[in-house]
């Protein structure tokens, strides 16, 4: 099994989330590429401690916004976005390569997460993207997505991800944060959630009903007060439970 | 010979210059790279046309500073100066390898080359960018420059470049800007300094003495008025000479 | 009848449309308050000059949106637009006392113009905006759209215009940008139908049917080719007519 | 005496120093505009907490670079920096009026503040901004500057700070950053000095000998670790010796 979490969120002298804390922890980071967050110092930084940790680095492209922190739909023309997300790609990719690595894998942020599950448009852009930067580079996102869908049928590899803190629905997609119960608190139960997902076990719905979620990668957040902690509390529930941990990415 | 412009300073809905008609005349393009000017669409853009053009694709870093075009100069630490230029060059990069080709040298902008001129620790910043990014990618400059000193010493190529329309001192330097006579106007004045300096000839210093000027590329401007057309009459006079065009890196 | 253009739609090095020649054409400037285009000193030059000429001065605040000059959807909180207004109606206010006068009215750009017809949140913020600066200030729009309703209710003073290029429906909206002939580009037709509605005759809609449309300002486009010809050929007509042009807000 | 210290300093989902806790213990907030940080939300929050809590608002002008949060210097033009204060000023007074209040001063901020205490060009536009904008309004800085010898001259009031944890020079300047001992740490040293500076009394420059510093208003930081703590022991000590704490502005 593979923790993913975002990282590398800061912008000059602004910070967000402990990148050190979190990279002891996961196997996978999403870095972010100077869209949504992040700078070329931090992206030099993050990839060179990831690499020296063995954590695989992920492209974690945005919508170019930083004052809306990636987190709000821009209706951006796909041609511009597919360009936007190329660009991201290339410099993110400059830093893994001087630490040693290279972008092992891509998984949007926030807002463009969100719409490329549905919006045809945008999915295909950011697939196309992709797909013209590296067509064996492999995609993470929520089964039943736009964006995965299309992405297989570009021939990219798809990867399936869980989320450790959000409530499911039946259906086996994420309860919308506007809704009462959305987000998990409690670490223990995150921990044992993941420890289920990592099993194949079933684990309990939104409604309490029984629901089996299959997924390579786990994404545990890293920007909330307690998200360190939730994460090493994960980590350790896996590790208790027998469950290896390494990048999906081999 | 060649002969490089500055071409993908657009913006957005902003347009700069005439990036096809000078794609027609020149032998490298320096392509900005989102910081100063240029965006993802119109790297795309340009990058693809030069490589069909045969047009060799050079990154053109520079200040992140598109409200002053990176035309001023910004005491940026050098740390975060060197990480500025690695992340034009990866996200440059990803476009012309799309297009089929790769960045094939360097060359900064605007108060960036002026400053790196005799900057040290700016220059030396800007040098270990591209020393980590490829250390074969050639970079071009002033002769004289530190720039082009320490790039050299860092084991980079270097090329020279003289400037078509620019005032030599005695010493082969340029006249500052803010001087009288620092810039010619002539068409015929330009293309027969450019075809002097092609062949090793003397030209005329500021002062009217003789000098020669060394360069493996010709630099003419693309955003004045009558730019593209003086381009144009220096390229004819230069295959009038019997001079054969074509990109410095081969 | 009172003439509208956009205007100050540049960006440091970059620059669009002819200001000065739309400021002798015009009777109201809508002028870009660094959000979607313009910068510092072109909000300074432009209110200079528009104070000289006995132009109104109107704030054309829009998204934040530089590199999609406003023209695309985003999906900001409704309370971040309402203080993004209220800080651009601020920042073009302090140019316009400096020059003389003050701002006069308020007409959103693009996207934001567009979205503000229908969306009631993102329209009732830009209404706060405007009540929260100035209860006196006049508003700018189409007749029938959320935003002049939600203005009015708020008891701000609402003004209609009308389009002089842009094809109409039979309900009187305009007629899609992406639909074939809902632009008008014959100068001759744009102008007799600029005459017609300062007259409160007929004009025809999109299905050549007969339709009134009532306004008290026209606005006319300044970054189109033909633009500034345009413009001077509907002033010309106006005048002609015996119409006379001063700004709406008298 | 009056406390001031920067504020709203946060960016979009980034934050910097604790505001509210500040505001309890300051009588003059420094609010940032939106150029070196800031942005229209947090400035709203800030105006209205500073308006509620009778706390005096300053504009923090600064250079137009959030990604150096406005600490180095950007060799901008004078005509552009003027416009770009005048700007700055307009748009933080919307929101102090629409708070009730207004901006009651200015003080500059970081490398802008530091090159204006030298650099005639800068300093002269920033003053020049200043008088365009309300001639009456005052104007913060040290002794000795060029900032405020300018002012003078333009006829602003100018009110001379002090740094509550800064060393000073013989010559009461302060000892440069770059320099050992040039921040004071210790919050007892820090407080004794601000009531010395309060009362008229000698304190110690970095050499160990006596220097009377004469300031309406002393400046506390809050972005640094401990930097509530020390801003309220600073407030405790002078309110325990006496001091009247309130608005230079009166």
């Amino acid at each position: 099994m593979d923790l993913n979490a975002d990282l590398g969120e800061g912008f000059g002298s602004w910070s967000m989330g402990d990148d050190s804390a979190l990279l002891e922890v996961v196997t996978s980071a999403n870095v972010a590429c100077g869209f949504h967050a992040g700078d070329p110092s931090i992206m030099r930084r993050v990839t060179a401690e990831a690499v020296e940790r063995g954590v695989a680095i992920g492209a974690h492209v945005g919508y170019a916004d930083k004052a809306g922190f990636g987190r709000r739909f821009v209706d951006v023309e796909p041609t511009v976005l597919r360009d936007e997300v190329v660009y991201q790609l290339g410099a993110l990719d400059a830093f893994a390569r001087i630490a040693g690595d290279r972008v092992r894998y891509v998984k949007p942020h926030g807002a463009l997460y969100n719409t490329i599950g549905h919006h045809v448009e945008q999915a295909t852009a950011v697939v196309s993207a992709v797909a013209e930067y590296d067509k064996t580079l492999p995609v993470l996102g929520l089964p039943g997505s736009a964006w995965l869908r299309l992405a297989a049928e570009a021939g990219l590899p798809v990867v399936h991800e869980a989320f450790a803190d959000r409530a499911y629905t039946a259906e086996g997609t994420l309860v919308s944060r506007r809704l009462p119960g959305s987000v998990l608190h409690d670490a223990d139960e995150i921990a044992a959630r993941c420890v289920a997902v990592a099993g194949g076990y079933e684990i309990r719905d939104v409604d309490g009903d029984s629901l089996v979620v299959e997924a390579a990668s786990i994404c545990v957040h890293g920007d909330t007060p307690g998200a360190v902690e939730i994460a090493r509390r994960v980590r350790g529930a896996l590790e208790g439970a027998g469950v290896e941990l390494r990048p999906f990415t081999g």
